[in-house]
């Protein structure tokens, strides 16, 4: 068992997609992340939900609960309404970290390790040069309980 | 629009349980984590599916990807067999972190960021010293998007 066999196609969104349509697709599509790709349509980063969502948090609230606390109700119920023309590019973190991508030959335990490292739900699989597909912690999980 | 608002019931595994039940827990009710909870019902710890996935992974493979990947094929495929015994006592990180536990008079901003900070997609609500619910990140994102 690999990741060939375990992977499945999986949407992406571009670096210059609003933030706003990636929340929409995550939402919408029930995803447990999101791919987003570069010009070349390989994996330029991949965005565990959480961090999707940590897109749309004002930075003044992100590591101050205090301050999220007092933001008063009307406003923290609309505060999506300002990443309207921001793009995933523009919201991305600085930092980059080690990335859930992986070749179609890992093994299932490579993939369980990969994830639990990363803390990402999702791992993009390239093969060839390409983006071949995804597998999700669901599906990962199904496979190893099934064995 | 409070947290109160957004909370539904989310089933609890015991400190006691076997990591195996809460693993098949995940995958069959497809939940994005698990909330552990102690003698008294009140959580204990909230663990993000890819924190249950670490419970399932050998330490010897968790910070090393080449080591993950020159284990056989085979054993790749069965390393769940040998956590049959251990419980999810037993298998949780020694290091404490912030938990994603709030009230149910936290804001919607306050859930984002929360789970951002935690890196969490499920939040769990206690109020008047019980477990009131939990709000998850699909939960949230639909309420933020249809604003």
């Amino acid at each position: 068992m690999r990741a060939r066999d375990l992977l499945a196609d999986f949407p992406t969104v571009g670096l210059d997609s609003p933030v706003i349509d990636a929340a929409r697709m995550l939402a919408d599509q029930d995803l447990p992340g999101i791919i987003v790709v570069g010009d070349d349509g390989t994996p330029f980063t991949i965005l565990p939900g959480t961090e999707v969502l940590r897109l749309a948090v004002p930075a003044y609230c992100q590591d101050d609960p205090a301050l999220a606390r007092v933001v008063d109700e009307a406003h923290a119920d609309t505060f999506l309404n300002a990443l309207d023309r921001r793009t995933v590019r523009e919201a991305l973190p600085k930092r980059q970290r080690e990335l859930p991508i992986t070749d179609p030959d890992a093994t299932v335990l490579e993939l369980a390790a990969l994830m639990a490292r990363t803390r990402s739900p999702l791992v993009a699989i390239v093969g060839d040069g390409r983006l071949q597909g995804a597998v999700t912690l669901q599906a990962l999980l199904d496979r190893m309980l099934a064995a």
